[in-house]
């Protein structure tokens, strides 16, 4: 009998489908080609050479330590490296056993949906969310509470309402620079969200992975800092400060609500590798992090300068809008609300450009008018280029709609 | 409101516990002191020279690939690179793309977890299994259908039985020198188990890190070179036969299978960091694993024979008994029935000298005399050593056993 693999399935996994991401990413055009899709960070920035030296220093070191098995909690000098760093950079006090070291940001998100969601449990994003972050919470069959964004970031008004008619188990949100919008959280505001889960008694996971790249304007301090009860759990990254190609991230919580997360860990996948690990504490521990990071912000913010120009100069009459944020890797756009973002991404194809269509990352799918731009993965001149063609793009797909009104098959990419 | 923060867990964190054998890594002894404890390999034959100089070639032509985000499925080359080894040394047939590269094996049994289990579905497991198998299935609020074992391995009449009586989701084993019990099923047994899953349309996960690793006696297919019809989904590691400290394994699954396992790593890290993945391929292109597996088996071998010598003359009497593994890292023990291995591993302490209580690997938690030996991570004098204090310890033990009836308190370490 052959086996019904179909019958076999999770129903976890009914909801799993190729994440519009991921799969753009896999999109390999002609060298002519630009993508505004991925977030990927600048490689020409990625400091190869403290890696060698870093890879060097580790192997003739402490090779039987690098290449052996390691603890689930991470390598205690690189933990007690982020719990200082953190107090340093924010203000945001923790003891290194308040940090877990995870594989990645997104692994974050992923023990954070395994410890607290049982099917059908009702968490708070915002609209529009990281799509990563709501598929992890979509595998652990998460139902979601929408609240709507402004240019402020999340409402937080319309979020007390949620929060005073439904059980929640936590809100999540990327308070700064928030991918995809680029818009950041209010300070005003997140008192009052903070104030929200003191009197919901509900907790907060803040997605951090932007805030150190500022381009403008004064920081704000994450939730984490303002947060005395450990209520917060704050999620970072050494993905768009350093690299992404050897996935660390890390988690700070409360000690007992760590302890829980390294038990959720140990299932998924033991621990993280202890070579990337020591490797990237050597790279960082002397002070590395803070010049680099000064070095990536000017570069990121001529380029997102010029992806603003450049909207400005092709997209001039008002029918397209998008965000200006501050700092991160993202620029939304609102098209015309006839206009499908999905007509727009083929017809972007067709003229060697790419971005994300912006539906996976509204919670309920219900918005197609609305697209993310990078601007952290090109050249200036390459961003005006591209953004020539999103114009050549926009005009054919304006015209098509007034030619005759398209069938939307759903995109295989989507 | 504080955050009730044990309210808020999801159901399958409930079963949860810290794994014995990941506390019991964390018990630091003295200078003096010998783990027989982890399944560790010995770090003195990493390939450090090889990895280096893999490290320096690839930051030195494709820096900018080695640091950035890469697709979910893995680094193509390394997909191709297992594909074609498998066939090489076991006439295991597949494609590059019915492989996946997974952040260590425990990664590969998470997203089979993920991919079938609903909470109370039926797996077939071996009693005794690999806990760390048994964890990730608990994650997922398996229920366990116990198979029992001899020397040959799963008994798979019993087995029958158990598939003719329930609907279950999958067969989890591991054939070869099992962990724990250092077993191998018999070739006969592996056609039957193949009939079985044939005869009732279940799929098989076979998980292999051990096999390669084989000191005497002939070689026997794994299960997936003798399953033309995709039915065996197939766990492979670098991590015993290479480094683990990089955590990289890999599924080899038919194609829809495959698929949607990628669906179900997306969320869970997005991909296995670039870094090491195109690190470990330079270590291993071009034809080091043979003879680097080579110079492993005759140091293992003398290991393996060194803690049998030292068992057989320190326990000559027939009261404990023991496996006699043909590979792998692994003899199983077995104590009087009514000693309880967590006495013995308390004396055992006192004696500077570990090993894993035997409780967490029997899926029903009930059988408390047995114990897990490792052998590869101690040389021949240690090996002697430790269980000279083995030896001693159970002395103790037997002493107090005839002095009181002791009250066995749950062991924090498991």
């Amino acid at each position: 009998m052959a086996v019904q693999w179909e019958q076999l399935y999770a129903e976890r996994c009914d909801g799993l489908n190729a994440s519009g991401i991921r799969e753009i990413l896999k999109v390999s055009g002609g060298p002519n080609f630009i993508s505004l899709a991925g977030g990927l960070p600048a490689p020409e920035l990625f400091p190869v050479d403290e890696v060698r030296r870093a890879c060097e220093l580790v192997l003739e070191n402490a090779p039987e330590q690098a290449l052996q098995y390691g603890a689930t909690e991470g390598y205690e000098p690189l933990r007690a490296f982020i719990s200082a760093r953190l107090a340093r950079l924010w203000n945001i006090r923790s003891t290194p056993d308040e940090v877990l070291i995870t594989s990645g940001s997104q692994q974050a998100l992923d023990l954070v949906g395994r410890l607290f969601i049982n099917p059908g449990d009702a968490v708070v994003v915002e609209d529009p969310s990281y799509v990563a972050a709501l598929q992890a919470f979509i595998s652990y069959q998460a139902r979601f509470l929408v609240a709507p964004t402004d240019d402020d970031g999340v409402r937080t008004d319309a979020l007390e309402e949620l929060l005073a008619r439904e059980v929640v188990k936590f809100i999540y949100l990327v308070p700064t620079f928030q991918n995809p919008s680029g818009r950041t959280l209010s300070l005003p505001r997140r008192q009052h969200l903070l104030e929200l889960s003191e009197r919901y008694g509900v907790p907060i996971i803040e997605d951090d992975p932007y805030s150190e790249l500022r381009y403008e304007g004064q920081a704000i301090p994450p939730l984490k800092a303002l947060d005395p009860d450990g209520r917060v759990i704050y999620l970072g990254t050494f993905s768009k400060i350093l690299d992404p190609g050897m996935r660390l991230g890390w988690i700070v919580a409360a000690r007992p609500v760590l302890d829980k997360l390294v038990l959720a860990k140990q299932p998924a996948d033991l621990h993280t590798g202890m070579f990337q690990q020591m490797v990237t504490f050597e790279v960082v521990r002397a002070g590395f992090l803070e010049p680099h990071v000064q070095r990536l912000i000017p570069v990121y913010r001529e380029r997102r300068d010029a992806l603003l120009a450049a909207l400005a100069r092709h997209f001039p009459d008002g029918e397209v809008t998008w965000t200006r944020p501050q700092g991160g890797l993202f620029v939304w756009a609102t098209l015309p609300p006839d206009c499908h973002a999905l007509d727009f991404f083929r017809e972007a194809a067709q003229e060697d450009v790419s971005f994300v269509p912006g539906e996976s990352f509204h919670p309920r799918g219900d918005v197609h008018n609305t697209l993310r731009l990078n601007f952290s993965n090109a050249a200036p001149h390459k961003l005006e280029d591209a953004v020539a063609r999103l114009a050549r793009a926009f005009s054919k797909v304006e015209r098509g709609k007034r030619r005759t009104r398209q069938y939307h098959e759903p995109l295989a990419i989507i």
